[in-house]
């Protein structure tokens, strides 16, 4: 890692941990299941960003890291596609902090984010969780005041006590653990769906 | 480019043209808002092989490049999250051309492409196509014994007159123009939906 950051000209505390360059470095670090992967969360966040329902403005999307970091990302922010480009991105916010503009940093957990936001209803997607279905899962997040929707941003291992404390419905939707960015995608495609049918019903 | 080649130590054959590294290379370059944009064939790439019906070997993908080479990536094949590996791996098929493994790669178009795979229903996503819904385009999809959908890997601009030939049905799913990889997810998904309804149906 100390080389990786020697190379890219940069301190080693100011670079992302990504187990595609660090795996070694990785090792002996606790919870390394379930650290850096930031490629995961890049496009997690392309397949949020890129759907009609966050570019209306409808979606607050948020990052948390292990490390109890918090990434808000503003409406209509548009993701760099390149990683490389996205990586650039997250290391400069990581290390200025800042308080405005398109992505703020916040030092906070989970439960303090949940309380931030004034989430009613928080859903977690888990492996873990009940076998629910898509629409039904939609129909929660449509029918709540301030629903909140927790995706794991890391290949394997399980929300924590922390996270899960703060969780109202913990589901899964397939048969098979699929990963962050597909279930997003699916979630978000859903609740554009019941939206819509919610609209015709009430203007019929 | 040539710079970029140099520094990676590859000759600038052998690497992908990409926007953000190559911007200034690609200003006169013809056709240039339909190419170097690997980026998002990963990610649209990431999309489709993270879903259930991919998992279950029930989508081919082939990815057809402007110079028509066609890329085919064989069933559960995993693509690296990872950008640089991602690329790495392109630049090495595209380099090597093997005639077996994970990824073959073809020299051949569109029209040879939907030839070769006996498609019987050739279904394009653009904006200029007509608009509907993505449950009666699933519709179409699982109603054909060969379908075929293609969805263009690049930001602007529009299928070549040799790819509109080949399709059948030129459609468009969405008010405003979608991303490629939410258009791949998003017609996945409701085709996965369009099949589980109809097992349901038959086993009835």
């Amino acid at each position: 890692m100390a080389s990786d950051a020697k190379r890219r000209q940069k301190d080693p505390s100011e670079i992302l941990l990504d187990r595609s360059f660090h795996h070694s470095a990785m090792a002996k670090l606790k919870d390394s299941e379930k650290r850096g992967r930031p490629d995961l969360v890049h496009v997690t966040l392309l397949n949020v960003t890129g759907t009609p329902l966050y570019l209306e403005g409808m979606v607050q999307v948020f990052v948390h890291t292990y490390d109890d970091e918090v990434l808000e990302i503003a409406e209509k922010t548009r993701i760099p596609k390149n990683y490389l480009r996205f990586r650039g991105l997250m290391e400069k916010v990581l290390v200025e902090r800042p308080k405005q503009g398109l992505i703020k940093v916040h030092s906070m957990g989970v439960k303090e984010l949940a309380r931030t936001i004034s989430a009613d209803e928080v859903i977690g997607l888990s492996v873990q969780g009940m076998m629910t279905s898509l629409e039904e899962l939609a129909k929660s997040v449509t029918g709540a005041k301030r629903p909140s929707v927790i995706v794991g941003g890391f290949p394997h291992g399980h929300f924590s006590p922390g996270t899960l404390s703060v969780v109202d419905q913990l589901v899964r939707i397939d048969a098979r653990p699929l990963e962050a960015h597909v279930v997003a995608s699916r979630v978000i495609y859903e609740v554009e769906k019941a939206k819509a049918g919610s609209t015709i019903k009430s203007a019929s």
